[in-house]
């Protein structure tokens, strides 16, 4: 099978939903939160992107995917996840991947690559040559009945303000180095924008990096988990 | 270059130095420790092989490798170890990878493997469709001041006694699983003799495992990375 030429992306995220596709760069969103439900979430992305047309969809999700299935319920939105139907839905091909994952694949730049995506959680993903790992190190324990993703999740950063925020970002950041090695790191999700310095080794990922890990999801040689090595 | 035929296999662990080759597959051992220095293992190695025959070596080393090289000091162990040229010691290829690795790379059948070494600390690996990836997850903290490596290596084990020990070794290797998202984990490294019971989905490592991973190291096809698909 060619690669489909018209691909719809979409970014589900804790607090918004974002969506780009061949021919309509410019990113349609709406907000994501606590109740959203995959029949709530397909009713808006009709509306949304009525008129476009695709051959194929990629979908990030914020939670636990298994060979290309949702595994578990999502621990930032509504119910009914596990066993959606997403190709039934898009009424064509679907490729599913954790939402840092295919961050993480769009600012691939080869070697071994450390992911940590800030958001409403901690997301996370390591790529090695071309190997996309799905992680959840956010919801490892780090203190007293406490997760990295307490720690730096946006909870946090509300709570402790941007600079105590920061200090702990870059801790937890080095730590994950520390343990898991990586060549580099690239650090996205919403709340990138509130770092002001990045760490040595250390790359600032983005919204448009999701998006082109979901155009990559469908490349030619991928066959779904494989990657370009260019330059982010 | 065809693969060596005869390979000397060396696994330096913090209370251990043992070592095997081809032809040679008891294997011999003596003590190591905070003061172990390569000189020293040097004098010890060359006394216990003597009249032994090897084209190649592999060195499992308790610390962090880069690119073939030790890059830190050991922790537990004496000093000189960053910079020490092995194939100038041993007048043979030498190729250096972090214990846990090795023994990761010995236990390997294919798809996602964690391993984690339960011995004087804890040693970790990650296997992906055969990229080997060292890992120092026992560094990572994981309550105020305290590592994982704190929380489950001999000093914990010997002050608990090992019916405590055990119940935080299946917490932590839990804990790891969630994170990591593996096929399946293998628990090796000296101290796995003291678990009775493995969690589902969990292998045990042996000694025997260093052994293979170093011989696997050489591995026609590995370019000393890759690796076979067998069965354990």
């Amino acid at each position: 099978m060619p690669p489909p030429r018209k691909i719809l992306v979409v970014d589900i995220g804790g607090s918004h939903v974002k969506c780009v596709a061949t021919g309509h760069p410019e990113p349609v969103s709406f907000e994501s939160g606590e109740r959203l439900t995959p029949a709530k979430m397909m009713r808006k992305l009709r509306r949304l992107t009525r008129g476009w047309r695709f051959e194929a969809v990629s979908v990030g999700y914020p939670g636990v995917v298994r060979e290309g299935r949702v595994a578990r319920e999502p621990p930032h939105l509504g119910p009914g996840w596990v066993g959606f139907d997403f190709e039934a839905a898009f009424g064509c091909p679907a490729r599913i991947i954790n939402d840092a994952a295919m961050q993480a694949l769009g600012g691939y730049a080869g070697g071994k690559m450390l992911f940590l995506g800030l958001g409403t959680g901690l997301g996370s993903a390591f790529i090695a040559d071309g190997e996309i790992l799905a992680m959840e190190l956010g919801h490892l324990h780090c203190a007293k009945g406490r997760t990295y993703e307490d720690l730096v999740g946006n909870r946090a950063r509300k709570r402790l303000g941007n600079r105590k925020w920061r200090a702990r970002v870059a801790d937890v950041l080095e730590g994950f180095r520390q343990a898991l090695l990586p060549d580099y790191v690239v650090v996205g999700g919403g709340n990138v924008k509130h770092l002001d310095r990045l760490p040595p080794r250390t790359r600032r990922g983005s919204n448009a990096h999701a998006f082109r890990g979901g155009f990559r999801l469908w490349d030619a040689d991928s066959g779904g988990s494989a990657t370009q090595r260019e330059a982010p």
